[in-house]
C-alpha cells in the first residue's frame, strides 16, 4: 500500500477511530495485518494507471505481470504466503488484444506464486472523444501469517542494522533511459529493463524474515523514502554507509552522481529493506541462501535524530541526498 | 461482484484451472467463499466509474454511501457479517472537497454496518485536457462466515418458493426521472431517488437467511436478471406471479408497462433475491420480521425448461418481457 502524499490523503479523508470486530495492527505499513479471531491475514491494496505507474505504450503483457508484483512485493514486506487475488479492471472499451495479452503476464505470475485470483470485476471509463481514456487497475491481494507473526515498519531499534535486498537503482535508471535522459551500456539493456518491467517480489525472503527481522517495507518508492517509512514508524534514525549499498554493474558504470539519484531515491525496484539486530546477522544471511536472494547490510539504526538517514561514504563524508520519493500529488 | 457480459471479460480472459492453497466455491456468485484453513471468508470486489455507476455530477457524499453499499449488497447476498473493506480511488487531480464529501457518506455506512476501512490507495489517472477526466473507485470488502455455510447462487431446487426483499423499481425509475424521461408523483420524489443514491443493503436479513434459504443474489443488474444467475448456477427455471411481485406506491401510479419495465428488468435496487424450500416459509417471514426487512413470496422454481423465467399475469398470461440486464460494455 502507499505511503507519502497519496497515503496521507487515504490517512487525511479515511481514517476514524476504530471500530467493527476486525482491525488492522499495520495502519500505515505495507499491508494491513488482520487477526479474522479465526486467523492471521496480510492484506495490501494497490492502484495502478496507465500514463501514471505505467507509460501510456506500456507491453500489456509487462503491465499485467507488474500489477500482481507489486501487490506480492507488499505481502512479501509483511513477511505473508501470497494466498489470492481480486482485480478490478477500469477501461474505455473492450479491447480483446489488451485484456489477452494483460491477463497472459497477469496469470503467469499468479500460477508461479501460488496467488489465485478469485473475483474481479471491469468497467467502463467515461470515454473522452478522441483520447484513448486510461486503463486503471485496482489489486487487493491477500496473504496468510501464522499466528501472532507478521513483519510491520514498526519494531526497528538503535543498534539493529540495517538491510536490503538484491540491488536497487535499476528500475529508476530504466525509466530515464526509456525517457531519452539517461545512456546505458549496450549490452545492459534488457537486464535493466526488465528490472522496470518485470520486477522479482521477495515472497520467499519475506517469509524467511518473518522470524528474523525487526522491521521490513519494500523499495517501491525509493530506498531513504522506504527505509524513512520504518525509521518514522519505529521513532529512531538510521546511517547508511553508501559503498554498502548494493548496485548493478550497469548502475556502477554512471555518474556517481546518478547512481546516488537512481540508488537512494529512485522508486519501483521491489526490494526489501529491513532491520534485525546484530545477533541475527547469521540467520539474515541464512535466509537470504536458503532463498536464493543476495541480501547486504548497508548500515545501522541509531537513536532518533533530526535527520532521519545519513549516508556517508568510505571517508564518513555525507552523501548529498537528491529530494527523495515519489508522489502522485505531489505539486511539480 | 458483477455477472453478464462484464463479468464473461474476467471469466474469458482470467480463468485458469485451479492453483494454490486458497480455492473459491463461489466462482460466478456475488462473493467468493474462501475457506482459509482457520475460517471461512466472503469476499467481493467491485469498480464503479462516474459517468457509468454514477452520473458525473452526483453528490460526492451520495457516490461514498453507495460505493461501499454495493459491495456490502454482495457480502448479504452470501450471508456474510461484514468485517472490513479496501478502497482504491483514481482521479485526475486531489480534490479535497469532493474528497471530504465523498469520504462522509462512505464512512457513515462503514461505522453503521461494522465495516471498518483497513487500507486504501489513491492514483492519479491520466488528465486529458480540457475535460474532467473519471473518477474511478475500486472496493474489495471481506465478511465472515460460520464454517461450512455461505448462500450462494447454486442449490434452487424446483418446488423451491422464490423470494424478494423490499420493493423492486424504484431505482429504475429514478434514474428515468433524472434522465428525464418519466415523470414521478410530486410527493414520491425524494423517496424514489433515495432508492437509487442511497440503497440499503439488506446484510441482516441475508445473515438470518444462512440456514433458511437455498440460494440467494442481490439485485443489482435487475431481478430477472440476478434471479437468472441463480437458475442458471442452479440448473432451473421458475415462474414469477407479476402481481406478487412487490412494487412502492410511486411505481403502482405508472402504465404498468413502466412498472413491467423498473420492477423487472431495472437495476440498482439491492435488494436480495432468493429461494427456498416452501418447509421454510414461516421461517423465513421469521427472519424478514427479525430484521424488519419485509420479503415477498413471488413465485416458484420449476424444472429446467427452455425459457428461463416466466412471468405470469393472476390470469395466467405470460407478461412480455423487456430486453433485461445491463451490460457496461453491451454495444448499443
Amino acid at each position: 500500500m502507499p505511503q507519502g502524499g497519496e497515503f496521507q490523503i487515504i490517512e487525511r479523508y479515511f481514517t476514524h477511530e476504530a471500530f467493527g470486530a476486525w482491525r488492522s495492527r499495520g495502519v500505515g505499513d505495507d499491508c494491513a495485518i488482520i487477526d479474522t479471531g479465526a486467523g492471521r491475514l496480510a492484506v495490501t491494496c494497490d492502484m495502478m494507471a496507465l500514463g501514471t505507474h505505467f507509460l501510456p505504450d506500456a507491453d500489456p503483457e509487462d503491465v499485467g505481470y507488474k500489477a500482481l508484483a507489486v501487490n506480492l512485493s507488499d505481502l512479501a514486506a509483511a513477511g505473508a504466503v501470497p494466498r489470492a487475488f481480486f482485480l478490478s479492471i477500469g477501461l474505455p472499451r473492450r479491447d480483446d488484444g489488451w485484456l489477452a495479452d494483460f491477463s497472459r503476464g497477469l496469470m503467469r505470475l499468479a500460477e508461479q506464486s501460488g496467488c489465485a485470483l478469485l473475483g474481479g470485476d471491469t468497467t467502463r471509463t467515461a470515454e473522452v472523444k478522441g483520447t484513448r481514456a486510461p486503463v486503471t487497475i485496482s489489486i487487493t491481494a491477500m496473504g496468510e501469517l501464522p499466528a501472532g507473526l507478521g513483519l510491520t515498519r514498526a519494531g526497528a531499534t538503535p543498534g539493529d542494522d540495517v538491510w536490503v535486498s538484491g540491488t536497487v537503482g535499476d528500475a529508476y535508471a530504466a525509466l530515464k533511459y526509456r525517457w531519452g535522459e539517461w545512456d546505458l551500456m549496450p549490452d545492459a539493456v534488457d537486464a535493466v529493463l526488465a528490472r522496470m518491467d518485470r520486477p522479482t517480489p521477495r515472497n520467499a525472503l519475506g517469509e524467511a524474515l518473518l522470524r528474523r527481522a525487526s522491521a521490513a517495507a519494500d523499495v517501491s518508492d525509493g530506498l531513504l523514502a522506504d527505509l524513512g517509512h520504518i525509521l518514522e514508524r519505529s521513532g529512531v534514525s538510521a546511517e547508511i554507509d553508501w559503498e554498502a549499498v548494493p548496485v548493478s554493474t550497469a548502475l556502477r558504470s554512471m555518474t556517481i552522481a546518478r547512481q546516488h539519484e537512481a540508488a537512494l531515491t529512485g522508486g519501483d525496484d521491489y526490494e526489501l529493506v529491513f532491520t534485525a539486530s546484530p545477533e541475527k546477522r547469521d540467520a539474515v544471511l541464512e535466509a537470504g541462501v536458503l532463498t536464493g536472494t543476495p541480501v547486504t547490510r548497508i548500515g545501522r539504526v541509531t537513536p532518533r535524530a533530526e535527520g532521519r538517514v545519513v549516508v556517508r561514504t568510505a571517508g564518513g563524508l555525507p552523501v548529498e541526498l537528491p529530494k527523495a520519493g515519489f508522489d502522485h500529488f505531489a505539486e511539480k
